[in-house]
């Protein structure tokens, strides 16, 4: 079965996620990518969303620099990188959440995302591209990142009572960051943070259940009396633990190597709906009410990261453990959310697995997640990662 | 079928939804209400979210002044005014969205509607009591809310581009606020204002349909390549129905009355599942893919609206056409939501009507719409509203 993957992968990103975003997303006329796209790619909202054209312009420049040197996807790259260059920021360098067709921003979030996604687009870009003014741009903007995630008043949230907590998320991306980075940039700084996401990933593990919760004192401390203490995002724990395999392999530390492996399996396991299949979005660790109305959701990118973690685990390690995973994800992910007919993916479904939204892409699904997990399986399958 | 209506709603009023909240949701040791408790009454999330302490005690100084003179309902209301006025604001007069157990501020909105039911709550409280001065602390802080209305930046919404726009959710709580004063108050400026939200309201008409949509121009232009110039949430629309035939009532002036009348049906057709039954969370009116993932669900909110908006045109009007919408509202809402063995109503089903959370109240489900639902129903059912 694993055999035939990496062939049945690469015609899916080939032939029917690249093309989609290929041929629409672009707007040539105003800049950017829209992401808004229905089941056949028709724009339904002409905004566009900051989070995902940093998202795309990284894909198509790894795409050029991993997969072949083919000169329209580095020409899509940057006709996404001078959009995002000219209209992502404000005066001081705070990343918008959303622009007008004409480019003004018209939404901020109080998060650091938007910067994430438009570092790690500068970066890839600016290597694939030669450009180096983007690369050392990217480098800026990942320490200036840093300190919005330490002090998030910079970026307007108020300081206000209740416990600090450690967000999983943010220890991911700035792992997901710094990996990039120190792929082609040996200074010690970039695997010094790399260590410290390794350690501070590990506070949000739940021992037994080897899943990562979502929120956690600075320090590790439990707040299982709160809704977010107690918030497992199967997706966020099982992408981590990922992105942790990797932290190892850069720093060459393998010490952590059995209790991230737990992980990904725990994340699968915890995650999975033992009645109707899938992953749920969201699951309160301890059974009480999770406060999202959409936690018994199945969403495509939980998907996509258990099926790549899973992959990587294989190729490996070797163990038939993840034989029967790999099986299960890959039917249920085709199953419920590939679309044989207009390309990409359906990204969202109920409980049951019956599609909720006929969309394949919006504010936040673009062209990332299910391409990314594409080309990384892969790579991982040809043993070339 | 309609006879039945009255004692059945007193019921579930008096022995169902009333003593779930003065059992469980009553904090003696830290003052406030806990909204967050489970399927049995459990808190499972001990911390008091703004909306809720409003609404709440809105809800016992009515039943005080309206159903019977029970001082545990106003010692109950005086409890939720006590720890709101003691912590539910920052210097400034803003309003928290939640507090710490011990009373700190630990999140805000953008938005004023944390005011808005802190005002709705200090002013029926200041009428139960007698003590004048909570009625006018209310009536200031109307004004100030409508400030912010007409200048979120004051809340700390950034000045952005894109088009200015005029939410439905906006016209309908002013409309509420207003009405409210202008029950036993005189002043011709909340008439006026009465009579600028009936116009205001009609903006959003989407004619033909007969459904209000949540977003507008400033002067009712329409947005319709954008998905919240698209967006109809049938709850808000028949809800803010109902209020219009108030604001109708209290003005003396009924031009509009086919119009209203025609907005209570059209929001209940437009919004009705005719697969599943229910009334949807969100609908695109163009049939287009709604940016929330939450859309296909049923919530419990606008089925009370609903339900209530027809027994009120029906008390009104006497027309045969609002009784088969009482008919299969309150079948659908007693089936999907009510529990007969812990009280109170379940909040959340999905598109088919299956339960996706067990909970009785979170951080936006409190004591307000079923019990003010039932109370109002009743009211007109006698007649005597």
């Amino acid at each position: 079965m694993i055999e035939g993957l990496r062939e049945k992968y690469r015609r899916e990103l080939l032939e029917s996620v690249i093309p989609f975003w290929m041929r629409h997303s672009v707007d040539r006329e105003n800049g950017g990518f829209w992401t808004c796209l229905d089941r056949r790619g028709e724009v339904y909202d002409p905004r566009k969303y900051i989070w995902l054209q940093g998202r795309q312009i990284w894909m198509f420049s790894r795409l050029y620099r991993e997969w072949e040197r083919r000169e329209e996807w580095l020409e899509l790259a940057r006709h996404g990188m001078e959009y995002l260059e000219r209209h992502g920021r404000d005066e001081e360098g705070r990343y918008y959440f959303r622009l007008e067709p004409n480019g003004e921003g018209s939404a901020v979030q109080r998060k650091p995302y938007g910067a994430v996604f438009a570092m790690l687009g500068m970066l890839e870009y600016g290597r694939a591209s030669g450009e180096k003014r983007y690369e050392e741009e990217a480098k800026r903007l990942f320490w200036r990142i840093r300190e919005w995630i330490a002090r998030p008043e910079l970026l307007g949230r108020p300081a206000l009572g209740g416990p600090r907590m450690q967000q999983l998320a943010d220890v991911m991306v700035v792992a997901a960051m710094a990996l990039e980075i120190a792929r082609e940039d040996g200074d010690e700084r970039y695997r010094e943070v790399l260590g410290d996401c390794l350690r501070r990933a590990l506070w949000h593990r739940e021992a037994g259940r080897e899943v990562l919760i979502e929120s956690v004192g600075e320090g590790g401390e439990r707040f299982g009396h709160l809704p977010e203490g107690r918030l497992l995002n199967p997706g966020h724990s099982v992408e981590t633990a990922w992105f942790l395999w990797l932290v190892m392999e850069r720093l060459g530390d393998w010490r952590e190597r059995g209790t991230v492996l737990d992980l990904i399996e725990g994340s699968l396991r915890e995650g999975w709906d033992r009645e109707y299949g899938g992953l749920y979005y969201f699951v309160d660790i301890e059974g009480r009410p999770p406060l999202q109305l959409e936690a018994g959701m199945k969403l495509w990118w939980p998907h996509t990261e258990g099926l790549y973690a899973a992959i990587l685990a294989y190729a490996r390690t070797g163990e038939q453990r993840w034989e029967e995973w790999i099986r299960r994800l890959d039917e249920y992910s085709f199953r419920c959310f590939a679309d044989g007919e207009y390309g990409e993916w359906f990204g969202y479904c109920d409980r049951q697995g019956r599609r909720t939204h006929e969309l394949k892409g919006n504010h936040y699904k673009g062209c990332f997640h299910l391409p990314r997990f594409l080309l990384f399986s892969i790579q991982e399958l040809e043993g070339i990662r």
